[in-house]
């Protein structure tokens, strides 16, 4: 039998965030295809009265084009709504007046375009699939060596995520291998980092009790929320895989629920909706 | 002044063990070109009383192709005399009932040859240089995450190398990706894994105090010898670098050298050459 306790914090709830990639569409060469019952999920969280936010560790592309392909499948999302680590990094470096080597997808380097990056005392790495080549991580480890003390930005720690193809390695395996390379330790942007989390819940105006992460993630989606004082509930979707998030040696998830839809429907029942 | 205190324990020595790359040569896209004096070097160390063995983590051809290269070079080296990882892990392999999904430089490969790779049941990395694609990581990585438990072997853990143009990123930056892709740890073949020292000093019928190590990596070469009760000399030749390696947290070369021939010419004016 699941354990379906988490459920009956529904009614507390005031705001409800969601990962993307996983839980509402699995990714894939053709820009992916949405998971069953997710469109419908999303529409009816709207309806509701709980407050809704999208957080992902996605950098394949701008927010703008990434929102426009959730859009094309039939999501009802605003580029205001989700919450990427490109964005935020953006903010950081010219906080600190830092100049990036990225190493990062083609797509996102956009975002970038109002950051100077002439003679670089930095480096920005995020999920950049194919462009992860021995070459071009030479080129940033070159960078980072030649620096003084490195100074590394990970977009994201993840492990790996599920195309439709199969699993494919993230952003966090390239960012353990720049670490040991350098004998230093990056810092993260997006996921699970509480800063980005908090960011999340500070729009929606929300206290972290009052709000629940839905994620296939248990590490960055659900560790990372409960770090940072929220629920986290795990979808088997995507990555999740049975053998090691149900007994997980550090993170246990409030609940595992088949899909969104499912989830979506236990939350709302639960309220009396 | 130098700390030349090390080469007082000379007289009492019985045989030494170089390492290859960046102390007799420096490796690059032509092959590589000896480091000035090591040559000669090589030569009076033979001539000398002393037992001498050759300890590479060389893994981008055969040991037969690389000892020729070296000959090409002018070293008077043979290569019953030369210790690398790809012989050690076939006989692991072997051992282990093991099938290998290799993920390693194209001219290794041929080391190989006798063992069986179909329906893989572990990975061995080397250093696969541009082979180090995110295609092949990924077709490693699936083949670990598809067993019950990975068994990842790694032809060595160094971080880097210097080739003429440059530095270049080694097999322990890969090994950590996977590690963490996997959430595993691997099994070290090669320096400075103390089984494998202990196989040199085999060879040579000695006692580890009896030997002394000289090389270019302070945690592999120097750290691995010194783990193993050996002494452990580095030389300022190829990936030497002053600011990390003379101040590092964790190993303290028993002394440090200019470069091969200096260290040669020290032991042998020390033992009344």
């Amino acid at each position: 039998m699941a354990d379906t306790s988490w459920v009956k914090s529904a009614k507390s709830l005031k705001g409800v965030v969601l990962d993307m990639c996983g839980v509402l569409y699995d990714s894939g060469e053709d820009g992916g295809v949405p998971i069953p019952g997710s469109v419908e999920a999303v529409k009816q969280l709207k309806a509701s009265d709980l407050k809704l936010r999208f957080c992902t560790n996605e950098t394949q592309a701008t927010r703008e084009k990434f929102v426009a392909k959730l859009q094309r499948m039939g999501f009802d999302i605003s580029v205001s709504e989700v919450f990427s680590p490109a964005p935020a990094a953006v903010a950081i470096l010219k906080e600190r007046g830092l100049r990036p080597h990225l190493l990062v997808y083609d797509g996102v380097v956009p975002e970038f375009d109002s950051v100077n990056k002439a003679d670089p005392n930095c480096v920005v790495i995020g999920d950049a699939a194919e462009n992860f080549s021995y070459q071009n991580l030479n080129d940033a480890f070159r960078v980072l060596i030649g620096l003084e003390k490195p100074v590394l930005f990970s977009l994201g720690k993840g492990r790996y995520y599920k195309e439709t193809d199969g699993l494919k390695l993230d952003v966090g395996v390239f960012m353990k291998a720049l670490e040991y390379a350098c004998d230093t330790e990056a810092e993260v942007i997006g996921k699970p980092s509480c800063v980005f989390f908090q960011s999340v819940l500070n729009d929606m105006g929300i206290q972290p009790h009052e709000a629940l992460m839905i994620g296939d993630d248990l590490v960055s989606d659900v560790g990372g929320a409960q770090q940072c004082g929220m629920k986290g509930v795990q979808v088997r979707t995507g990555k999740y895989r049975s053998a090691s998030d149900e007994r997980h040696p550090t993170v246990t998830a409030d609940g595992t629920v088949d899909d969104l839809a499912h989830a979506v429907e236990m939350i709302l029942n639960e309220r009396g909706h």
